[in-house]
């Protein structure tokens, strides 16, 4: 149970983490801080938040927990704010989508990771963003991972799992670099082709014309190409070193199909989409 | 207005073209062919055939349009089989994904592509596949392209058009080399990126639990994944050249990505996404 929750960033994710505690009955009061005043107003008539603040500082005080759900290149910044005003035995986590560099943040502030800070990515969202897309059930059924480093307390740890659960999210705990290359693999990766694709069509002379010709599939794949491009540049400088190793070792594989087409091996065509087909119908079946 | 149309591959695209005919009253009788018995029994009790033979030079017999759609590979076999039992003013036309290879059968069957082949293919599909995945509606409001050569006869051209017209579909022309640039660019290129990541991320150690963590925007990027090995192995071969040369331009691209990451030039990274974005949205509000 939470008495006061901070919530940093009242978008899609940390208003949808508000709501989910109030609609479970984890949460006392909830207090948001952000950068747009409209933002802050409009989550306070959707009674997402209580009271808000666009001062962080003044945002986490007397918070017994702090969810920091900003941009990748912010979090340095907030730690920084935030620091000296948290309240004895808070504790602090991140909806960030990259964990070493929240790490790293949190030693540069503070010298090295303090106790109180529990890193975690809820793997969950839509292409909306905003506090009216917020919605109680975005982490029903989703997994949460927590990367807790040697220094994170573990009371900490667990405090922050109850938080999740309470949300109806499957919690699980993870190395800190492999958070970040299963994220380069299954997340990073993906919106770098699907970035890549639509761009390299746009910078062909007929690009008009080829848009046109355009069936459903490609709309289904460069979906999350219409996400946002401040989000991720920041993710891409977070992740650059498992992002660099994972676009290295599709650029191998994507080398040998280039190889394969000019060299007519239909044989090892047929076997590369056969196991590709095979991973993606035991992942789908998974995920049923 | 069709006397008899023969359809030769009874599944998703022969199947739907049968329906949507038979729904807008331009066809009298509908012959099909295939290799699987039951399924053409189970095309006939579902009223999408009226009669079958196994035999495609028995199925074209006193017909006034014939439809190929076989796999690329298949095409050649067919149009030599097919070929001795024609009814004079017979057209030919096909659904296949790429036209260069359809335009080099004819010319390896008949020493030159027949005024009566008019090769097309509509941009329309779905994951599905088999006669009981037909619908009338597939073609509606979906685009058909026609590729006729210097040889083919104008009103053959335009038999073909009125007949896809009477499905509800738009039909464009255009030249066979451009056609398959324009699909190499937006669905086989897009497919071997889908094929390449999955397999890339299978073949990784800690597969199974990779793909665990993959949420919903994977699951529609590598969609189309989950198409037929065999039917993508033989447009990779029938559209080489094409799909060598986008797969050329795409690894530019993504080395650059590479290297923009690898330099943190967030600048460019943003600039790159943003033009990216903005593309995808024009189309989407394109295909509104």
């Amino acid at each position: 149970m939470i008495a006061r929750l901070a919530v940093i960033g009242v978008g899609l994710i940390g208003g949808s983490l508000a709501r989910a505690l109030r609609e479970a009955g984890a949460v006392g009061e909830v207090v948001g801080c952000g950068r747009s005043l409209p933002n802050l107003e409009r989550a306070r008539e959707l009674g997402v938040i209580d009271r808000f603040s666009q001062d962080p500082a003044e945002a986490v005080v007397g918070a017994d927990m702090v969810f920091l759900a900003v941009p990748m290149r912010a979090m340095r910044g907030v730690l920084e704010t935030i620091a000296p005003a948290l309240a004895p035995g808070a504790v602090v986590t991140d909806g960030g989508s990259v964990k070493g560099s929240v790490v790293a943040d949190a030693g540069a502030v503070f010298g090295a990771p303090p106790p109180f800070l529990v890193p975690g990515h809820p793997i969950a969202g839509t292409e909306r963003s905003g506090v009216e897309a917020a919605f109680a059930e975005l982490y029903r059924d989703r997994r949460v991972i927590l990367t807790p480093v040697e220094q994170t307390a573990p009371e900490a740890v667990d405090r922050v799992e109850a938080m999740w659960r309470a949300c109806g999210a499957e919690v699980t705990r993870m190395d800190v670099s492999h958070h970040d290359e299963v994220l380069a693999a299954t997340s990073h990766l993906p919106h770098m082709l699907a970035f890549g694709l639509v761009d390299t069509l746009a910078r062909m002379r007929e690009n008009d014309e080829i848009f046109r010709y355009a069936a459903g599939g490609f709309r289904d794949f460069t979906r999350i190409a219409s996400s946002s491009p401040e989000m991720w540049r920041d993710i891409c400088l977070a992740n650059r070193e498992a992002l660099s190793a994972m676009l290295g070792r599709f650029s191998v594989e994507l080398a040998d199909l280039a190889r394969l087409i000019r060299e007519e091996d239909g044989d090892e065509l047929l076997a590369l989409f056969a196991r590709a087909r095979e991973a993606r119908d035991r992942y789908i079946d998974g995920v049923r």
